[in-house]
């Protein structure tokens, strides 16, 4: 038999900051048990008041763009600096279980050594959007700990970084000097999506290039629509060998808080962000309960593949898939 | 009482080039007539065969890029070149109804003269995503009625732009000189979406700096991340008072043509766009079951401005929308 708390006895316990309750209310949010959802709503609704003081910061790059030692390197800035830090992980390929953290353990050693940091990874989901939905939980856990900074990472290539984006106050995209063939792998429209460029691996023979990719990069941005809020994205190198830019980066999200506070974009941005994510789940959970219908899913491969090869109008095929529907009886 | 055609007095005036048939079979398919649907589902099924053939460009920019002088002068062109062409426009804001062209017949006067052009605007609709249905069913219309480029023209700022991409072969972005405030209204990430950009008003006083844009924009698109297809965007000038740079627009979109098709990329775009608004159509159809319910309106505001305002999560809120939708039960 599985040992649960009471709601208030993990409400408790997270506000208390206890790591291990902590952990156990996360794999609560990541459980799939009815009883477990139910009671992991329950311990959300009762810490809510407690979330939303942390800044939220996303962090993204290709593979080989040297994340996790940015976030090791980072992290340490941030706790040396009295800051405690939560890291987080979207992956949708993860097939991890809670338990398993090996894999992100190892991944950035000397931050899962420091008192003032948590690493927890991705919960495995079936879906980005089941991933994303979990993640957004357990970051609202993160802030009732008491955790003052949360990042959180993307892992794989090109699904999640618009879901990042849409949970984060500020969102980090870290390049690797030189123009295309590394960028291979990025989504398009991911650019123009960033509060900030950092480029990494500014040090040695190396150091010329991210310069001049820098001015590059600064020159590329300076034609893209303005975002809005008044911020425009800089573009910053750093080097994790080194230390070189780590602690401008830190400044510069710094600036970019008080800016966004200062004329209520950081208010609005998160406001927004709260009504899409319940509109993101109110779809997840209406197509859900169709797609759950016995029979629905043979049906709709074969249905599928028409559409795609255009023997078969989306308009008679949706209506084909609803008929099939007993629920629209 | 209404006038109706058979569907197969419908196929074949259309398969036959008969504009007045084509006309009222395209107010068929913006009718919110359950039996007009069904007539118009089944004239698209029998000209279903006989599309595809045509050149599909989307075009796209902010107000006051020129858009309707540019299509005056490139579809102009085009028709010169011995081509047909169909002018579509999305226009969510639009609450004109299809009888009502006089706005896009003004806008365009010598193309909506041209015998070989044929201007429709955008159905007066309720959502984008209906707009964007029945444009694309529209476009099959034209298609089958023998049209071989068709034109389809975003109107309004920063929502239409991703939907047309999603039902086009080729994307092509008017700019104006100059960087920043010129793209108030742009969305980012639609610059990465773009197979050309096309920088207009390159005549007069202009020329200097249409020049000077078309170097950095064309700098700062070597920054992107590649398309995956082989292309690489190109940053064209063109000017509609001297006519320089219309052919080589046109050249550009052959090219991109020529090699999507020989590399399978058109083929591929094309079936994943099906798909993907046969997907969209699917989900909309289950969202507008569950609005449609009396009483989840005025339920769902107030939900949602909890959920804005974080005094509720999305998860409670959506269990609490559905159980109060009685399809539930």
């Amino acid at each position: 038999m599985r040992h649960r708390l009471t709601p208030d006895q993990y409400a408790t316990g997270i506000l208390a900051g206890d790591r291990l309750v902590l952990s156990q209310a996360i794999t609560l949010i990541e459980s799939r048990r009815a009883d477990d959802q139910l009671l992991a709503q329950q311990v959300l609704a009762r810490i809510l008041p407690n979330t939303g003081h942390s800044t939220r910061i996303g962090i993204t790059g290709v593979p080989g763009v040297g994340k996790s030692t940015f976030i090791e390197s980072f992290g340490t800035h941030l706790t040396g600096l009295g800051h405690t830090l939560a890291v987080l992980t979207v992956d949708p390929t993860s097939q991890r279980s809670g338990g398993s953290l090996m894999g992100d353990k190892t991944r950035m050693e000397t931050l899962s050594m420091n008192p003032r940091a948590y690493i927890r990874p991705s919960p495995a989901g079936d879906s980005l959007g089941g991933v994303a939905h979990r993640t957004r939980e357990t970051m609202l856990l993160c802030e009732a700990a008491g955790f003052d900074i949360i990042l959180i990472e993307t892992v794989g290539v090109g699904q999640s970084e618009t879901v990042v984006h849409g949970m984060v106050d500020f969102f980090l995209l870290l390049m690797l000097a030189g123009a295309g063939d590394e960028l291979q792998g990025m989504k398009r429209g991911i650019m123009e999506l960033a509060d900030a460029l950092a480029i990494t691996k500014a040090d040695g023979d190396n150091r010329a290039a991210t310069n001049r990719a820098r001015v590059e990069y600064q020159n590329a941005l300076h034609l893209f629509p303005p975002t809005g809020t008044g911020w425009f994205p800089p573009v910053l190198t750093c080097s994790t060998v080194t230390g070189d830019g780590i602690t401008s980066i830190w400044q510069t999200i710094q600036a970019h808080q008080e800016l966004t506070t200062q004329n209520g974009q950081r208010t609005y941005r998160r406001q927004e962000q709260q009504l899409s994510w319940f509109r993101s789940l109110l779809r997840q959970r209406l197509e859900n309960r169709f797609y759950e219908q016995a029979g629905i899913r043979s049906q709709l491969s074969s249905i599928e593949e028409q559409v795609r090869t255009g023997t078969l109008l989306p308009a008679p095929a949706v209506d084909q898939l609803l008929r099939y529907s007993p629920e629209n009886q």
